[in-house]
């Protein structure tokens, strides 16, 4: 159907990466003010991200929690905790037979200042001891079971809700250390992540970066906490998962012939930064905790708004994926 | 390269068109009055047209222009017109030798009344008298061969200024009878088009859909006038001219496996209506006269701004097309 061989362009997906390459740029555009409903939306229309500095620095939740704040607002709560043995929440491991699985952590339920203490703890000890804990329930948390403290950040994105015609479909409250890292993904939302506590480090590729991905089908699993305590792996049933090998920082995913084409986008965020980060993009993402100011732990709140499915952009993408893996049929 | 057995899916370029048929209408969406910059830029966003019912009602163009007026304003001014023996400037062309040539139309300058009287009175004919006139000079006539005109219309488009920030780049003006008709083409331009004399029907196609309108090749040429007046065509040296041979209506030009797949976004325009023409779609329209009302002519208006290339839409057209020529290498 399609021939390797065509003119105008023997790799149509080279090409598609190397024009993406030469009209954009790979730094985020940096603003110093909220954007309007308009200037937010040149943005979604080009599905390009940016970096609002200090666009959250008055939050309430900016300017004043810490530790012992949350711990006292929090105090006698019990939350959901993902639990794995190394920060690999959500993430592709290879089984002790060698098999790739996607594993999901182990959930369970925590006193909140337990699990802070925990944290805080294995932040300060410079060792993993066991496992990783990561408050990360994507299922609008901060307004259910962190909604005491929902009160100290903004309601909604303004810019977001305006332009985009809809509130956030979700709102997520993240607590975590440096142990805590986010393999190559993608949402099907547009993002507004905000930090508030801590330092976190994107690395992110645009949708049409799929050849680079390195995209592959694994069976499904996740960890489960043993009778010891110990983590294991728990194989499940259900249809394999496609999740991205790549890591483009090199520290062990593999990636593919067109992964030395993608310009990956690098961006750290800091105490009151606001990322857009643009539907169906592929996000990679680690913590990095200064000790000194911010008591060992990272803290972030992110809005979810339901992407446009309607146009071209939707289709366009999907088609970038189905070509892609057709092109890596061995 | 690209192995067309691949899963998922077989075909990319089927799921592509499919995809985007089930999440889009074929019927461009309706306004009733003029979009805020904000409105507009959601359409740019999706790439989708619409149109503005009476968006253009107001403008002294609309309310005042007929032949006896504009012929008074241009009075004793010479204007360029293309001439071709039917209607199809800048269309492919079967030669005497089979051979598909991509002709442009004859130009000549031209005393404006002569020129109307020629186009209104083929019109009452319903004969085609050996030639088309059609004047549509697409280099911001409107502000220059016809500036005497340009007052009585607006001098831009403001909710398209404004969300695009940036003024039109060619503002042009374009007078024909019914013997007109515009081939499958698409423009590197974001189109505000305002119908103020006569209708124009449009046969739309999303950029996506490039596998659809059987773009090939062609050697140049263009129509000379001979010594006894006749219309004549001339060979040029120079590249050859890719351009699309599917005509939607099925009058002639054929199309590919993919062209069945296609839903063609059919649209009228009327007296003061504004249709927006989103950048890279590809255009088939012509022209239908009211004797009755109109004087014997159409007239219309359209506003070309720059479109944007940074961001992903752009480099995600040329994908498709490159995908699209790939497939039909024969």
């Amino acid at each position: 159907m399609i021939d390797p061989a065509a003119p105008p362009t023997s790799d149509p997906i080279a090409e598609l990466l190397t024009t993406y390459n030469d009209l954009n740029s790979s730094s985020p555009d940096e603003l110093t003010e909220i954007p309007s409903p308009l200037e937010f939306m040149r943005y979604v229309s080009r599905n390009q991200p940016f970096v609002v500095r200090g666009g959250a620095s008055d939050w309430k939740a900016t300017r004043t929690w810490s530790v012992d704040v949350l711990k006292e607002r929090m105090a006698g709560m019990r939350v959901n905790v993902a639990v794995t043995p190394k920060g690999n929440a959500d993430a592709p491991v290879k089984s002790e037979d060698g098999e790739m699985l996607f594993l999901k952590p182990w959930e369970e339920e925590q006193d909140f200042a337990q699990f802070m203490d925990f944290v805080i703890q294995q932040e300060g000890s410079g060792e993993m001891n066991g496992e990783v804990r990561y408050a990360q329930t994507q299922n609008d948390n901060l307004r259910n079971e962190y909604s005491e403290l929902f009160t100290d950040v903004d309601p909604s994105i303004p810019f977001a809700r305006i332009a985009l015609q809809k509130p956030p479909e979700a709102i997520n409250l993240w607590i975590g250390n440096s142990h805590s890292v986010t393999a190559l993904h993608k949402d099907n939302y547009e993002n507004i992540y905000v930090q508030i506590i801590g330092q976190k480090h994107f690395v992110l590729l645009p949708p049409l970066a799929y050849a680079c991905v390195n995209e592959k089908e694994m069976s499904p699993g996740s960890y489960v906490r043993g009778e010891g305590g110990e983590l294991l792996v728990k194989r499940e049933d259900g249809d394999r998962v496609p999740f991205a090998l790549w890591d483009p920082d090199g520290r062990g995913g593999e990636g593919t012939r067109y992964s030395g084409l993608a310009r990956p986008v690098r961006v750290s965020l800091g105490k009151g930064d606001m990322l857009y980060l643009p539907a169906l993009w592929q996000v990679q993402s680690y913590h990095k905790v200064s000790q000194s100011c911010e008591d060992g732990i990272c803290c972030a709140v992110n809005y979810w708004h339901d992407m446009e499915f309607g146009g071209s952009f939707y289709p366009f993408c999907g088609f970038a994926r189905n070509v892609a893996l057709g092109a890596f049929v061995d």
